[in-house]
C-alpha cells in the first residue's frame, strides 16, 4: 500500500501494513518530526520524503502508485478512512454511555477533516444534540472558511504553525459534505495556546501530546468554546513529538 | 490530618482531605520537586518543609501532631495505607482478569514498601503463582538487604538518586513482614536506566513518568528481571516531575 501524510496517518498505515505483512510506502514531508519519520520507518515502511513548500505530495504519490501498482490509502478524503478515524468517536460514546454520562460538546482538531468527520458522525449518532466543534490552527482555517462560504477554499501557502499535523492545503470533499451535514462549528487556536495546552497535559494529565494533538484542549482552555458547566469531550489525538520540541515547550 | 512524605503520598492525602473538607498539614522535604509541592499546596494543604539530610520528618510530624492534635496518615507503615495503595493491584487484576489474561511477573517500585506490599497482596490473591519483584534505586537497596538478612536494615545516609520518591531511610515493619510473606524478590536500577525508561515512556507510551514512577519500567528494560516471553505487569506509579527535570532527561 501507499500512503501520503504528514505523520500520524502515515504511522497508522505503516503499522497496519506491518500487522498484515503488506509492504508500505509512505510519502512524508522532509520536515515532519523525526519522531514520526522514525516510528513509520520502525514499522518497516519505505519513506519517500518531499519538500512541503515546493512539491505536491499528491503528485508524488500518484506517480509512485502508478509506477509500482500500489493501492493508495488517502489521509482523509475517503469514506472508509473517515469511518476508521471515527472509531475514536465510537469508543468515546461507548465509554461515556457505559457510565451513563451525556456529552454536550465535542472539540476535535482538524486538517483535512477526516478525523473530525468520522468522530462527529459517531458522536451525533450517539446523541444528535451534541455540538461538534472543529479546531484549526490560526492561519489554517480553511475548514471554517469553506463551511461559511459554502465551497471548499484553500489555505494561503507558506503559513507556519506549531501544529505540524494540521497543515494540509485544503480540506477534503467528503469531509466538507460531512461537516456541513453535521452543522459543525469551527474555532482556531494560536501556537501559544497550543503550547499552554501541552504544558497542562504534561502537568495535570501526565500525557505527552504533540502540538496538533493538543489543539482541541487549547481551544477549551483558551475559552474558544462555551465549556462552562457542560460535559465536554476533547479529542487528544497524537503524541508524536520530537523530544527537543517537547522540552522547549516545557521550558517556554 | 497530618502526613509526611516526599511527594505522591502527600499529594494523595492533600487531595483526599480536600475532597472531605478536612484541613491537611503536610511535612515535605524542602528539595521535593516543585511539581509535588505545588500540587499539594493547590489542594489547599499547609506545607511544612524540612531538610532531608539533617532533620527527621518523623520527629517533626510527631511534634506537630501532638501540638495540634492531628491524626497522622503515615506514608507506608500502616495496614490501611498499604491496603489503599494496594487498590492499584486490585484494578490491575480486575482489568487483566476481565480480558482473560494471566500475569507471570509484577515489577513494583518501592521505598518504604507500602505500595509494593499492597499491590503484591492484591496480585497474589489474584494468582499465587505471580512473581512479585520489588525495584529499588541503586544505593537505596534496604529492602533487598532487609529481606535477605531477615531484619530491617537502613540505607547509608546521603546517597542520592534521581528517584526522589524512593529515598526513605528504611522500610516499614508492616511492609517487611508482608514482603517476606509474599516471597518478594528484589532488583535495583541506576539513574541512567531510569532516564532511559522515562524517555521510552515519553516516546512509546506517551506517558509522563517521574523518575520514581519509571523505576519498575527501567528494571524491565535493563534486563533486571526475566521478562522474555512472560506476561509482565510494570507499575508506573507517578508523574509528578518538574518540567526542567523532564526536559533535561529528554535531551540527555
Amino acid at each position: 500500500v501507499l500512503a501520503f501524510s504528514s505523520g500520524n496517518h502515515a504511522i497508522a498505515v505503516a503499522q497496519a501494513a506491518a500487522a498484515f505483512h503488506v509492504p508500505a510506502t509512505i510519502v512524508m514531508p522532509a520536515d515532519a518530526p523525526a519522531a514520526k519519520r522514525e516510528t513509520a520507518a520502525a514499522a518497516g515502511a519505505e519513506l519517500v520524503l518531499y519538500d512541503r513548500l515546493t512539491e505536491s505530495r499528491e503528485a508524488i504519490a500518484a506517480a509512485l502508485a502508478q509506477e509500482r501498482s500500489l493501492p493508495v490509502v488517502p489521509p482523509f478524503d475517503d469514506p472508509f478512512v473517515m469511518a476508521g478515524q471515527g472509531t475514536a468517536g465510537l469508543e468515546i460514546a461507548a465509554d461515556l454511555g457505559a457510565r451513563g454520562e451525556r456529552i454536550d460538546l465535542a472539540l476535535i482538531c482538524a486538517s483535512g477533516g477526516g478525523l473530525a468527520s468520522g468522530v462527529g458522525v459517531a458522536l451525533k449518532a450517539f446523541d444528535p444534540a451534541i455540538d461538534v466543534v472543529v479546531v484549526e490552527p490560526d492561519g489554517h482555517d480553511d475548514i471554517a472558511r469553506s463551511l461559511s462560504s459554502g465551497a471548499i477554499v484553500r489555505n494561503a501557502p507558506g503559513v507556519r504553525s506549531i501544529c505540524d499535523g494540521l497543515l494540509v492545503e485544503q480540506m477534503g470533499a467528503h469531509p466538507f459534505a460531512t461537516l456541513r451535514a453535521l452543522e459543525a462549528r469551527t474555532v482556531t487556536v494560536t501556537d501559544a495556546e497550543v503550547r499552554r495546552a501541552m504544558r497542562l497535559a504534561f502537568e495535570t494529565l501526565k500525557l505527552v501530546l504533540e502540538p496538533s494533538g493538543a489543539a482541541a484542549l487549547a481551544a477549551a482552555l483558551a475559552g474558544k468554546a462555551d465549556v462552562a458547566g457542560r460535559n465536554v469531550v476533547v479529542l487528544a489525538s497524537g503524541g508524536n513529538v520530537d523530544p527537543a520540541v517537547f522540552a522547549a515547550v516545557l521550558q517556554h
